[in-house]
């Protein structure tokens, strides 16, 4: 076992890796931890670790309100990852030290206009038939949950068990955890998969898989905004609040350090700018649910993008032809609660060579015969056309 | 006559000046300006030259839009500086080498609905009757001149004397200008008016007057966004443009750059905070007004402290019992267009010991008995107190 072994020995570093992790955000980190952790020698390679889409994202842990009509499957690794997250998270604090900003408040999910509550039942009578935990709420158990809420708010439910956590502190400790567990952080880019060498390549690159390998992963830009409550206090709301409000959705993710992440924008563009009418749009919904936003400080305005998939769900597995070379990437709006059950499976792939019949549904061949990602170069994109002829 | 004389020659520096200047915004740079053009010794003492007001400022020079009901001297005030300004800009530009950016397209007063149409035509009423050239314009005549503006504007008018400049660059430029003409720029700040050792000082130190000579100056905040038209183009409309949105009102100033100053909330707060319902009221505003405003960047928000004053006026003209100092400050939200008569009504006293008529209404006497600014020390109030007992 190679557990324990410091990173900067000289000898370990010329020694030829077990894993080499391709991308150092919650997910690429979370697999080199858990690699690390089992006794592989581990190589990351990210010019900027946390620059990506974990920099923008909220950090909702919300399987039950984004269990949408048509991702059965998404649904089901959803559920189990936020099933894991709990003891990922207490895990990870013991190793890192790093408090993550784990809270189990629940989440909201209301309807502003009597439209807006029609459309958000639509989605909860498909819950429930899943059998998931959301639960209507009177008014006033509404008001009684959230006093903050605007009165022309016409209704919600609860979904006790969507927590949410601190994407920018997660990220911090996974380095520290994938650290001191014995994984080597190397700052720079890997361009081509040619320039790794290691047993097993993992690409956890987000956007970047689509140039490494050819798969269709494509950005997706989101425009999120940070708010903090004035005065240094915690905001005036404790849950995760999911609106629907004049035909715009939108989430508020309360931080007890006075933070309020509200979001998010889904556009089909490649670009980080911040645009009026995105922020316009957000602050209009925000303020529309939760008056009192509108005397908080508005400290950040961000752009980011997410690795989008044809199907929306992740990569998860070996590329067609290609048995040392993991694809752990395509996430899109659900990478940080996807990160303990992706870096867990990934792992015990990597160990064992087996796969759970968990990623069966997110294999890197069910886009046999698709585009490639826009960004695939044209060696790639040759290499893919061959393994997805049929 | 002093004039041409380098500035960094020691024997200056150590020389007693004429005229020490406190504060490096475009008011105290255009005095200090003027007055080392006549051949002054000049010293401006400022830390930080153009991060107050001037900072935050759209720039517009509007003298008739802006002629509100009981401001009819401040009125008078404007339009005289305002008709300083191409003069001015030509020689600054001339002593600087600095562009301006003075646009004379004029400015468009609009109204969104029937109720805020009505609103500006009470006011367009009161500015005819002054004799002021404002000119409501037909629906196709305001289409015509901006073909960006919603559909839903009711009307609008004219008012084509009212330009801008860029406050941005105006500072850069007075401060070479001041300097090309010999005065000196001490990047320090002055607490106390016995720090400074001059024939004649002039406090043009915005908001900081109130700290230096207990007038009653009190800053008054304002928000202001900067977008930017996509593609480094310059925006879609050429006039600057007042809205009335609502029951809101915003301003909308265009670059040809390709930036649009959108502001301004004005707020009795002395904090410098941005927050989500003020840029929500101005996006909102601006977007109902000019519809492709949404596709612009969000590049900036920021907040800034306008000098007040209890009656809106600036403050211009001795101390009372200090004949030696003369404040100019407290001029609000039209600190850019007074420059010019500022500096040269200024740099008129200070040379011939004369007031033009013109300042007769702006003197400091006139707050005698009235309470000083909010930021006045006890040794100075008891000092105010002195000079304004009867």
């Amino acid at each position: 076992m190679l557990t324990g072994r410091s990173p900067s020995t000289p000898s370990d570093d010329r020694a030829r890796p077990d894993v080499a992790v391709v991308g150092a955000g919650p997910i690429g980190l979370s697999i080199a931890w858990r690699c690390a952790a089992r006794g592989l020698r581990v190589v990351v390679h990210d010019p900027a670790s946390g620059s990506g889409a974990s920099a923008v994202a909220a950090g909702m842990l919300s399987p039950v309100a984004e269990a949408y009509f048509g991702e059965r499957q998404l649904t089901e690794l959803l559920l189990a990852s936020a099933a894991r997250w709990p003891a990922f998270a207490a895990e990870l604090t013991e190793a890192s030290g790093v408090q993550l900003g784990y809270r189990t408040e629940g989440t909201l999910v209301v309807g502003l206009t009597g439209d807006d509550l029609a459309e958000a039942r639509r989605l909860w009578a498909y819950q429930q038939g899943l059998g998931l935990p959301v639960t209507p709420l009177r008014p006033t158990e509404l008001r009684d949950r959230e006093p903050a809420l605007a009165p022309r708010v016409r209704g919600g439910a609860l979904a006790s068990t969507d927590h949410q956590v601190d994407p920018r502190l997660l990220v911090p400790a996974l380095r520290t955890a994938a650290q001191r567990a014995g994984a080597l952080l190397v700052p720079q880019a890997v361009r081509h998969l040619s320039e790794v060498d290691a047993a097993v390549t993992v690409v956890a690159a987000g956007c970047g898989a689509a140039d490494l390998t050819g798969l269709p992963v494509r950005p997706v830009k989101g425009q999120i905004l940070r708010l903090r409550a004035p005065g240094g206090v915690a905001p005036g709301f404790r849950h995760v609040i999911r609106g629907y409000a004049d035909g715009e959705t939108v989430y508020l993710v309360p931080r007890t350090d006075g933070e309020v992440v509200l979001g998010a924008t889904v556009e089909e563009r490649s670009d980080t700018t911040v645009t009026a009418g995105a922020v316009l749009r957000l602050l209009r919904a925000s303020v529309d649910l939760l008056p009192e936003l509108a005397e908080y400080d508005l400290v950040e305005t961000v752009a980011g993008l997410r690795p989008g998939t044809p199907d929306n769900a992740p990569i998860l597995g070996p590329l067609p032809g290609r048995p040392d070379v993991l694809a752990a990437t395509g996430h899109h709006r659900h990478g940080i609660v996807l990160t303990p059950v992706t870096a867990d499976l990934i792992a015990d792939l990597v160990t064992t060579g087996v796969a759970d019949p968990l990623l069966t549904p997110f294999q890197p061949d069910r886009f046999a015969g698709a585009e490639p990602g826009p960004g695939g170069r044209p060696d790639q994109m040759m290499e893919e056309d061959r393994w997805n002829s049929r």
